[in-house]
């Protein structure tokens, strides 16, 4: 076996370090965020299919996640006192202020990245409380939640006619 | 700053090994194949919004590439001979007869994983002959190209007024 910059011993090869987990998120953020500019202003507050939540609340959800994610993931204190980018914030009245909302949380989360301490990283750790895993599998599932649900509005674009943003341009 | 089994130097911290991404995949995987399940039978084979594909051809391309991607990532190899379970096979007849393929790429993949070599994951390569990236970017798209069709298949359930499998559920 070759040994290089990236591996130490077999069983511990980064294959994911913690710069290429956040460009991987910022990435996906980036793209959820043109899925949000493409709406229809009206349509991304009323549109929705088989009862499910609008683009509107969809978009607040990932809000109201990272904000209060990324702060507990850096810090391990899962409370969060900002009411806009809470989790049941409802959304404000046009796109243009979900998006700021939306720059906000990014740079929250560039800017806190940073200090989360490696080990961080593997340690368990009820998220927001609840739901008890490690530190990794809680970045995963945000991000996951993230892409499963932008997914939604591509299908909501699809059926009002409008083009989505291309899914492999982050 | 601590150091332990997971860090070695601070700009190669080990967030994700070889083996948690393959848990992370093969956990999605396995969500994959209860939205199948989920689908009453002709309605995987016909239902669709806005004139996207069915879930179907999404569930094939999923086999498609996983299965040729696999290999490709393993011994860098893009080319693929297997009919059955290449980017463009049309669906099997029957909802069984996709899920044996989708069984059978799953062992696949557990089978050649182990013999990715440490260093891999970091090369760059055009991946299916085309898309140029790193290997760990590659496996990550894979990913999330599967994230992104199944969310598809959770608004067609819902549109078809069918309970989907839980997300959070691996």
């Amino acid at each position: 076996m070759e040994t290089n910059s990236i591996q130490t011993k077999p069983e511990t090869v980064a294959v994911i370090t913690p710069e290429i987990l956040l460009e991987h998120w910022q990435g996906h953020r980036a793209l959820t965020r043109r899925v949000i500019e493409a709406f229809p202003e009206d349509r991304f507050y009323d549109f929705s299919i088989g009862g499910m939540r609008t683009f509107a609340q969809l978009a607040m959800e990932i809000i109201g996640i990272s904000a209060p994610g990324i702060r507990g993931i850096a810090f391990g204190d899962w409370t969060f006192t900002e009411p806009t980018l809470d989790h049941s914030t409802p959304a404000p009245a046009t796109k243009a202020e979900v998006l700021q909302l939306w720059d906000v949380v990014t740079d929250y989360i560039n800017l806190l990245w940073p200090q989360i301490q490696p080990q961080r990283f593997h340690e368990k750790e009820a998220a927001f409380g609840m739901y008890e895993n490690t530190i990794y599998n809680t970045i995963l599932y945000m991000i996951d939640n993230e892409i499963h649900h932008r997914a939604q509005g591509y299908v909501y674009l699809r059926a009002l006619g409008v083009e989505p943003p291309a899914f492999w341009d982050r």
